[in-house]
């Protein structure tokens, strides 16, 4: 057995916004001291996980602190006991969506009909395999069914040539994930006193905007325009993961509970191939394993594809250099959002690669990794953690980007 | 007002597999003679529609060359009514989903309980936005939904800054598309003789294969292997049009009743962003406008993402070359499904560009529209007009492209 070491390339704490972007704007690259920290083989990885791009309250914003690092915790746990970065992800995943807190699972905002419909998926570096639910409803940890969904696909086709599905949605997810050994939960119980508060708050900010806009200018444009950007202040918390394991495997994945107030049946980029998260082990067309999980409005995500395009660019040598790059180009001034006055969305992302010049010693084989994020939202509740570390770092940053 | 005239670059009946390709493989870029057929401004555009890349009887073709006929006529109809491409896509599908004999809309595949649950999606080269439906039953025309979901989203936003959604699913997507106007359909009308007995076949061979399996080998491999590839043998009718408008506009969209005994909720590429359909406009970074719309296993489909990648291929020079290696490298031999033992699959492509040299008069401008189609199942039929032709012309391609 081999032996990891993760060893930053990029050492900069860099808050500065580069010129070429004229608001403010947060991409980092924090620093880790570069050393062979264990010898043990099993006993190496990394993870960044995100509890969502949004607007967090001083309050809020501590308790995402405490997930995030939990989320950390649990990873690493999982990564010291020799799991791979797919399982890795999913427990990171599975404490963000326990937490009443985070908008995923348990507390996840409520739709129009007041009920919780979540989307989720993974994806596999190694196996370039993908997973994913959309708009299901009584299922506490969504990631488990995208999870699983990912390793039952692993296993060939079904009986009779069947090939299985990689995208699950609504009730059939659901009844899916029962009978793959998924408990099922009660959805009066995934709702808190928050989100059920936060409902009750946004349906009468909705009918007293209807009101007014009936009252004054029925079926005119201005009923389409937005009064209160209800979206962009606090509701888009959706939460992601991205890993690195032993054996320099990535996995990514995502969850979410969707925008608040959306329509029944909505699915956003959480559950999107390429839109919600993206993780692609190195080969011979590609020299970094990369793995992106994003947060924001989801349309704006689906529309620009955001994971995966953040993920070809850091294939370019200067990683903070593309993902600066890539945010301005591939969704900022994105063509695809250019009817947009207001583009939400953050990314955290990750790459390494196998540096044979900086083997400690002959028998151990260094994985540099990289890991940065970038939004143009308010904040965005970040953290981070390496299996060496005794415990997790969190991070969150309060500019916000604007075109 | 200016007009168009349709002039193809490449005149090349190409039958012949490149050296590349061991096997046979099929992509034709058929001829029309280069004029200026019809002073109206408002009579020109060209379509491209396909009814599928399967295995297709004797019997069925013939069914699939008269849809495909009729879809052809009903977006040239519109196109000579003045309508821009987004719209006369939209009747090519709709024609091809009331067909009771295409696996879309009317006559759709049933799923694993008897039920039909429909895909569609739609993409303007223009906007760049996308409407989406997955899973969603009881809608005889489900691209009308993503067509909707289109045009809403370009109302701007809902009531207290609500964002549209693009993609909806399940009963929420049918929900909406009834308070949208869209008329709902019994589910039982939607179920023809054909589907209905195509079921009760398949359910017999599942629960034959399942019972050979569980008595010799219970828990095995094997149980996963395909006995019999039913999903390959003329299950994959997935449907899909491509039109440039009188402006050099360009629209995708596709349809599908998905696999036959799929999981219910289970989603595949019609719906998938990327993965469907792409349409895109010509721009300063693209020198052509591509529309492209895909065919075949959704799982596969979705993984590789490959109407986008054939849209990215087309902005290379030599068109036929580039969708040969697209489809090459970017699904045959696609990292995504190196695990997969047969990729079944389909596109058409369409591109078209402004040509300054070839204005018949200073008062025209031309438009040059190439297109092509390639798949590697047993036979893809396929469909083209252009405004200014008295009839569609229709080809179906009986070769299999290997691995």
């Amino acid at each position: 057995m081999w032996r990891v070491m993760e060893t930053p390339l990029n050492c900069a704490e860099e808050q500065q916004p580069p010129p070429a972007f004229p608001a403010s704007w947060s991409t980092v690259t924090p620093q880790e001291s570069p050393a062979d920290r264990n010898d043990k083989g099993n006993a190496v990885g990394f993870v960044l996980v995100h509890a969502g791009a949004g607007y967090h309250s001083e309050s809020k914003a501590k308790e995402y602190k405490h997930v995030c690092k939990r989320a950390c915790q649990r990873a690493v746990d999982r990564l010291k006991a020799g799991a791979l970065a797919v399982d890795a992800v999913t427990a990171a995943l599975v404490e963000l969506e326990d937490s009443p807190f985070t908008n995923a699972g348990m507390g996840s905002n409520l739709n129009l009909s007041g009920e919780i419909e979540c989307d989720a998926s993974i994806m596999d570096g190694k196996s370039l395999r993908y997973g994913a639910v959309g708009a299901v409803s009584g299922i506490n940890n969504p990631v488990l069914v995208a999870n699983r969904l990912l390793s039952e696909a692993q296993k060939g086709k079904l009986s009779a040539g069947r090939i299985p599905p990689c995208f699950l949605v609504g009730r059939g997810a659901h009844d899916w994930a029962v009978n793959h050994g998924i408990p099922p939960c009660p959805s009066e119980k995934m709702a808190t006193k928050f989100s059920l508060s936060a409902y009750k708050r946004n349906k009468h900010k909705m009918e007293l905007a209807e009101k007014v806009d009936t009252g004054f200018n029925h079926h005119s444009k201005k009923r389409r325009q937005a009064s209160e950007t209800e979206n962009g202040s606090g509701l888009l918390d959706t939460v992601g993961a991205i890993v690195v394991d032993r054996e320099g495997n990535v996995a990514a994945a995502v969850s979410s509970g969707g925008l608040a107030m959306k329509h029944p049946g909505r699915v956003g980029q959480a559950a999107h191939h390429g839109c919600g998260c993206w993780a692609e082990n190195t080969s011979t067309l590609n020299p970094y394993s990369t793995a992106v999980s994003t947060s924001g409005c989801g349309e704006h995500l689906i529309r620009t594809m955001l994971a995966r395009e953040c993920s070809s660019a850091m294939q370019c040598e200067d990683a903070h250099q593309a993902l600066l790059e890539a945010m301005q180009n591939k969704f900022i001034s994105s063509p695809f959002l250019a009817s947009e006055d207001c583009v939400l969305g953050g990314v955290i992302v990750l790459r390494c690669c196998r540096c044979s010049d900086a083997q400690p010693s002959p028998d151990i084989q260094a994985i540099l990794v990289e890991f940065l994020w970038s939004h143009t939202t308010e904040s965005m509740c970040v953290g981070y953690m390496s299996a060496q570390d005794g415990k997790a770092k969190v991070s969150e940053v309060g500019e916000r980007m604007e075109r």
